[in-house]
């Protein structure tokens, strides 16, 4: 018993440390306990947490979903949880409750149960290969034990409340939450992302052996970390897809142009047109997503007034894209596009996007070709994601001539008014055309998706590129109406 | 009518500069609109947005609060979106929207409304004298122009469900918002922060307005920055609290100890009753915030740890508070203590708090003696909004003597595992002692207020001072049930 004890402690303060050190290694870290009523996951995360430092975890009680999160996509408001490089995220309960009730109770079919646990196994991927350590406790309890722990909270005065109707009830179905249990095992029980089964009919030894299974998966990646070993996996054999519909560059007639006698008459009508298809598409609560994406000077941010001019501002909102700030650096580089996601029946324009890892980052190596290769999965498996949830999502190539992009970089530094605009990073860039060019190219073939399909903006002529902007936004909302 | 057309595009062309400045300078903006439904908020909005760069703001639709906006205090939802240096808050309705509707409908009483416009002068006022430059507009249309909108609006079939029983509602009570409106600016209209009051029936000159006001508004604001003029106004002459019955450092009797023998079985008996009154608490939705002061190694950490070894971790959350972050440091210094305020149930432990203003900041003189001072009314204002909200509030100063701090840094330099807990600031506070303690003094005399009292914890023993601890927890709680 002593002796145990003695361990016990030993293990804490190994904890402590390895916390300590998991921060200043910048290892981000997420623990999930899935379980029962009753099976102690309160208590069990009362243990691990007790030697650690408060200033680097946050402890999370995942519930029902608030009117907020039910109006964005399932993952969301993991999305939102999930750690910064210098924090550990700890779920009581996690992305599995929802899906194993929804089992249980019959509201997930066959088919939503199958499409859930493949979102679940991406997620769970993406957040491995970004480098997440991820921690999977499911605590396991009888039927009778947990009989026995709900009689003692109902015999206590002050948690007898805890013992809700609800409660009972998957008490009941605790054979059926087994089935759902084992059935979250298949799916989701893998090399990457294992379960650390426990059984926690004895809380003393559950602790003792919760608190060994999170240390050694803390001291093994520390120690993976310390010898400089990638944590990242080499996914190099999984060929990224490739969607043979794609539009290309070399399709795109820049010589198209819009005289202005036909400009504002047509402006006023698609506008008139989009306000009245943003109004009803609110009404219905259709998100919509629209990327910007272009060269410098390609006229991105003209483009996207003209889109919002008559639009209620209640109902949209621009998002500028640029390098991450240091609390972006320190997640998942698509944490900070989930999190923006919009409500269900608003709009989100992103000017530039997650495409800038494909873009920007593979052509100036700001991040590995594994990470970039990569992303087009991943990015394919998010839109997917927000398809799903049924988003509608635009994506915008404006394309624009070197000469002419030379022209505008001329104008702008001769109009003091715009000379701000113009810095010496977009002269470097243009020096290397033929390579975004290469990577544009690349990004069409692989996310050209059936529904969050690429549309080629011709932008020489800023008027034509307005008009055919909104043409396929109304075309877009309109024929999902 | 082309003259006009020019001057709004000048004034456009001068808001795009000004909004930059304004980041330029780090003035965080808040722009608040109110108005009758229809009186054209979203129209307007949509016209001083076009201009602006959109890295630079955010709009904010205020509707009815979420159930986890419920479960905070009613300023808290406001204060999470109150802006950083660098942006513009755009608030279309804002705090004042529930108390509009509730001075109409009848549900706040007199003494409720009383109240809630005395929070919002204190909101407003805090913010003006953090720096944050307030542009209010209120939109009026008479009842007429109001009922034709409405009708204008049913006309057209995507915008006919806009028009829902609630807004017909509010029509019909064009009279009681009116007299609602007139108490607002009675109660609000002061001279820091006054009201922009625009005839919105024509939606053209309103628009030309209300950028002409805004212009304005942020130009003298520039401008005095730019002199290097203090925003702050001096309220020097408004002298801060006191509180007579404040406890004092003199009275604190160190030599107070516990025995070993005793001490594992006090704690083992208060750990359980805690347990038990959180779970209570929890039940009726009871926040409890907790705050923990004191010098360096006077035993704050493990003090926590005693009080939440028993507790449920889903329930209390520890905020270890340190210098402010570069997020932090962009807001006004109460924004990181608000956002943390306990839903409704749970316990927030403030492992250091707010009262860094007037203990380090003051000494070390990080802010200056008007902000320090101004901090004793705002921090109690802080608090007396907590209390109004149901919180119970406690705040422990755990005073050790100078003697024990010797010893507690010299046992952590010699012990290898503890070392990293002291540093070279721990030793240069020290030295200091004679200054913390004066401010101390000064803290406990002017925030000890009757529904937010100090506990001055004898701090020698830490086994004295766990218990003691404890023991003031359990009696705050069980008072309240």
């Amino acid at each position: 018993m002593a002796e145990s004890r003695q361990k016990y402690k030993k293990l804490e303060e190994e904890v402590a440390v390895l916390q300590r050190r998991c921060r200043e290694l910048r290892i981000p870290v997420m623990v999930v306990f899935e379980g029962l009523s009753a099976a102690g996951k309160g208590t069990l995360i009362n243990r691990i947490i007790q030697p650690m430092d408060p200033r680097g975890f946050k402890v999370t009680c995942i519930s029902d979903p608030t009117s907020d999160e039910l109006s964005r996509p399932f993952l969301w408001r993991f999305w939102r949880r999930t750690p910064s490089a210098d924090r550990m995220a700890i779920f009581d309960r996690a992305w599995y409750r929802s899906i194993i009730d929804g089992q249980v109770n019959g509201s997930l079919g066959k088919e939503a149960l199958a499409k859930a646990y493949t979102d679940i196994r991406a997620f769970e991927r993406q957040f491995k290969d970004g480098g997440t350590l991820i921690i999977k406790f499911h605590l396991h309890i009888s039927k009778e034990v947990q009989h026995q722990r709900l009689e003692e909270l109902r015999a206590n005065q002050s948690t007898a409340w805890r013992v809700t109707d609800e409660v009972l009830l998957r008490h009941q179905r605790h054979d059926q939450y087994c089935e759902a249990i084992e059935r979250m095992f298949l799916e989701t029980d893998l090399p990457d992302t294992p379960w650390e089964k426990i059984d926690s009919v004895d809380l003393n030894t559950a602790a003792h052996k919760v608190l060994e299974r999170f240390a050694s998966s803390l001291r093994e990646r520390v120690k993976a970390e310390e010898k400089g070993k990638d944590s990242k996996p080499n996914r190099d054999s999984e060929k990224p897809p490739k969607f043979t519909d794609a539009p290309s560059l070399k399709t795109a007639r820049l010589e198209n142009t819009l005289a202005k006698e036909d400009y504002f008459s047509l402006l006023d009508e698609r506008q008139a047109q989009i306000r009245d298809l943003q109004s009803e598409a609110y009404r219905r609560r259709i998100p919509v997503v629209i990327v910007y994406e272009g060269q410098d000077a390609a006229g991105k941010g003209g483009n996207i007034r003209r889109l919002t001019q008559q639009m209620d501002p209640r109902g949209y909102e621009v998002i500028p894209v640029s390098a991450p700030n240091v609390v972006e650096k320190a997640h998942h580089y698509l944490w900070r596009f989930w999190t923006e996601f919009p409500k269900a029946g608003h709009v989100t324009i992103f000017d530039r996007s997650w495409y800038g890892r494909v873009l920007v980052e593979r052509v100036e190596g700001f991040c590995t070709k594994g990470d970039w290769r990569r992303a087009f999965r991943e990015i394919n498996e998010m839109e997917e994601n927000f398809h799903h949830f049924g988003a509608i999502i635009l994506k915008f190539w404006i394309q624009i001539s070197k000469k002419e992009q030379l022209n505008r970089f001329r104008a702008r530094e001769n109009d003091p008014r715009k000379s701000w605009k113009l810095n010496e990073e977009d002269w470097r860039n243009r020096e290397k055309w033929a390579n975004y060019e290469e990577a544009v190219e690349e990004m069409f073939l692989r996310t050209h998706a059936p529904n969050a399909p690429w549309t080629i903006i011709e932008g020489n002529c800023k008027r034509h590129a307005r008009i055919q902007a909104l043409d396929a936004v109304i075309a877009a909302i309109s024929s999902r109406l």
